[in-house]
């Protein structure tokens, strides 16, 4: 199904720290970025679902900085070709409305009749045809400048989520006007807003013309629409990063919600059931995941006996658990979770915890995603680290020289093109070779197979960031 | 303090079969082998406890063949020098009235008026001096041909361990007579017994004369005390492993308990108040371990949020646990195990499933002692496997060759001699080498200094079988 409007864009809002689902998301894999529910990713499944009715080029990602070099690499094969997918990036987070705002400038700088489907990158939505039928009913009353959220249809009295108390009957069949925002309620609260009818849960999925949502944040958020505009003139010139980052250093840090939908009069809801879930931690995979005859939702190299209603996931690692009872079992390469599955929230006291005690393990994974393949440590000692490489059919790492370390290259599948000094030589399976410190070398792999190589790295410094790179075919 | 009769020996009996303390524990290392509680292992801290008041050369550990060679190489220490600890090993297990008539008949040859204390290797004993104490009394108990149980005086209902009923007082201070010994009780009787006050724990520590353990054996297992009295002309000769091996084949699997003690009209029970526990489970450790105000036992590389009363025990990896109560968690390199803490018994489940399903974490542990070292898989793939080796100073494997695998080494930490073919060279750290498939070499650390090598396997077939030795200083 496509729509029939050209001017329909979608602006993904792909945020998150990596906290709430440690040890499976880290600070370099945040919970977009995990294979969580279904077998892609959540920000790629969120792509999917809007490409079934928006062309590529319609869609774009508001990320941070730091963020966009993984999701670039995360994305790589959408961002191929001519009409591509966007990634705008945010040089400092400064919350919804910011981030909402500078997807709207671009927007309008593109197409001023822009009608912009705002939607977070990892959310799940199990139907996706009646996500489609919402939006279409969205598009068509943000078309008449409404700014149009979708208010899921409560199934239980949640506590975790902000609700919105809809009117009378808006324009178009079922869209609603919007009386009023609330916060999450307590759970009296909550019983009473599903036994009124009129509450729906705030998916934190909106429609509304880029110029509208930019009109009501000059009304309610002048000062940030003022940075925003100044923006403008910048778009798509040589001159736009450098603006985006004076106008950040200024701009507040408030989210849409409360710095214009909560003040604005012109706000819809489209009623929808959708099969939505935002799954804000752990114990969220309950709503989303298929549970077995005893409640357990158990994946991975794991051996139970008697757990009942319990959360185990493992990755490689062996698992046995025994008489688990509402338990959330999390086992990464370098990090397991044991935690009451109502205490999943605090898994951030974790993180911060880690964060405090300058750890690595809510950093990143073992394996690092690479543009030309990815690393994994196996392990790291005194004076060595010994890494195993896959390079992808094709790839290359840049021409690159360390100051401290030496490496010894054994390959164990594919054919390794090596450059040494002034040297080029191939490197078969079962064959080694050696770079010494401060040698210029650059690896390829020129076959049609993954390349895979072990590497043992020697010297009193072994730290990523001894790398001098002469030349890069990913710029970096 | 010494003893001052000379005839006085110890027999340890070091069985066990590595499941009750999974994933700590594997066939390769059981209960014995393991530092759960102290800064050595179990076995050698009995040793230690024994060596106390014994020489070295009156001390022997019955065992069976396949942990023999492991127990060799972890009491390498103590078999060294002419008046060393004795290693008898036992062709199949038999249980422990086969175990201590074996000793018996060794001991009756050696000094036909032995005295033995015959006592478990994995027990906590934390009074050293009362245990002595006790042991001193029983042995003047023995001393007049009664066979004489340690019996500890019951600090609670325990439903765990058997119970040895005292009659009325025998010879020597406190000495009594037994009365009977009964089956684990359930919860009421065991209450009953403590409030009797004539209930104590059975021990599993006996003294007895060799010769008087052997003619109760003629009473009331005479096809046993035959098989075993058939070795006895061929103890330290030739023939003895032959003959060993043979009445075993025809033994009968019974313990001392069933066998003899509960028909016996002369065994004697000395109460003692030693601070015994036999650490029959992870559960167990609660009662030998310091537990935290919250009654937690922590150890290793943990970070909890609030748990109570758990037992949570690392050993690199990193453990996050939140909100626990009343759970086990125990982390491996390659397993983990989360348990609530009153099914501890159930461990030996999964280590049933896991044979079942033929894994291999049951078995051994990623890192495996070797008489020359150690070696640690780090990580196992298609064709390929990635080993550290870690040689003791002066050590060497075994002249060898394999008919599957070539072998790349990557000198770490120390000095590799390598023999290759007829060659003979020295690698140096950050040097490497290669051994082709079928060729003959040799490893050996000639330097001062630990020798780390980082060995990258290639080839079809990469089990640990494929290995033709064709000499070797530890005659393997």
């Amino acid at each position: 199904m496509k729509f029939t409007n050209k001017n329909i864009y979608a602006v993904i809002m792909a945020g998150g720290t990596g906290t709430r689902f440690w040890p499976l998301s880290r600070e370099s894999s945040p919970k977009q970025m995990l294979r969580i529910v279904g077998e892609d990713t959540m920000i790629r499944q969120t792509i999917k679902r809007l490409h079934n009715f928006l062309p590529l080029e319609n869609i774009s990602i508001v990320t941070n900085e730091k963020q966009a070099f993984d999701l670039n690499l995360h994305l790589a094969e959408l961002k191929k070709g001519k009409n591509h997918l966007k990634i705008i990036a945010e040089p400092i987070g400064r919350n919804t409305a910011a981030a909402i705002g500078l997807a709207a400038v671009h927007l309008k700088k593109v197409d001023k009749d822009s009608i912009m489907i705002v939607l977070p990158a990892d959310h799940v939505i199990a139907d996706e045809k009646a996500f489609i039928e919402a939006v279409k009913k969205a598009v068509g009353c943000a078309d008449s400048d409404y700014l149009v959220t979708l208010g899921i249809k409560p199934s239980k009295p949640e506590t975790g989520y902000g609700y919105i108390k809809a009117g009378v009957r808006g324009q178009g069949s079922g869209v609603r006007r919007v009386k009023k925002f609330t916060e999450k309620p307590d759970k009296e609260t909550a019983e009473e807003y599903i036994k009124d009818g009129n509450y729906l849960w705030n998916s934190g999925i909106f429609v509304w013309k880029a110029s509208a949502i930019l009109d009501e944040m000059k009304k309610y958020m002048p000062l940030l629409y003022k940075g925003l505009i100044g923006i403008e003139r910048w778009i798509n010139t040589k001159g736009e990063k450098k603006a985006i980052e004076e106008a950040y250093s200024r701009l507040e840090s408030i989210s849409i919600d409360y710095g214009v939908l909560e003040k604005s009069k012109n706000v819809m809801v489209v009623p929808a059931d959708i099969g939505w879930s935002d799954v804000g931690s752990w114990a969220a995979l309950d709503g989303v995941l298929p549970r077995d005859a005893y409640g357990n939702i158990i994946k991975g190299n794991v051996v139970d006996i008697e757990s009942r209603d319990s959360i185990v996931l493992s990755d490689k690692r062996l698992v046995a658990t025994i008489g688990l009872k509402d338990m959330i079992v999390v086992d990464t390469s370098d990090a397991t979770l044991v935690c009451q599955k109502h205490r999943a929230q605090d898994v951030k006291k974790i993180v911060d915890e880690l964060r405090k005690r300058k750890r690595e393990e809510h950093l990143f994974h073992q394996t690092i995603e690479r543009p030309w393949g990815s690393y994994t440590v196996l392990e790291s000692g005194n004076r060595y680290k010994i890494k195993r490489l896959v390079i992808k059919s094709g790839a290359r790492l840049s021409l690159q020289l360390h100051r401290h370390r030496s490496e010894h290259w054994v390959v164990v599948s594919g054919t390794a093109r090596v450059t040494k000094g002034t040297e080029i030589y191939d490197v078969h399976p079962n064959e080694s070779t050696y770079i010494p410190v401060s040698t210029k070398h650059r690896l390829e792999n020129p076959g049609k197979v993954l390349l895979q190589i072990i590497e043992v790295q020697n010297g009193e410094y072994l730290g990523e960031d001894d790398i001098e790179r002469i030349e890069d075919d990913y710029r970096r």
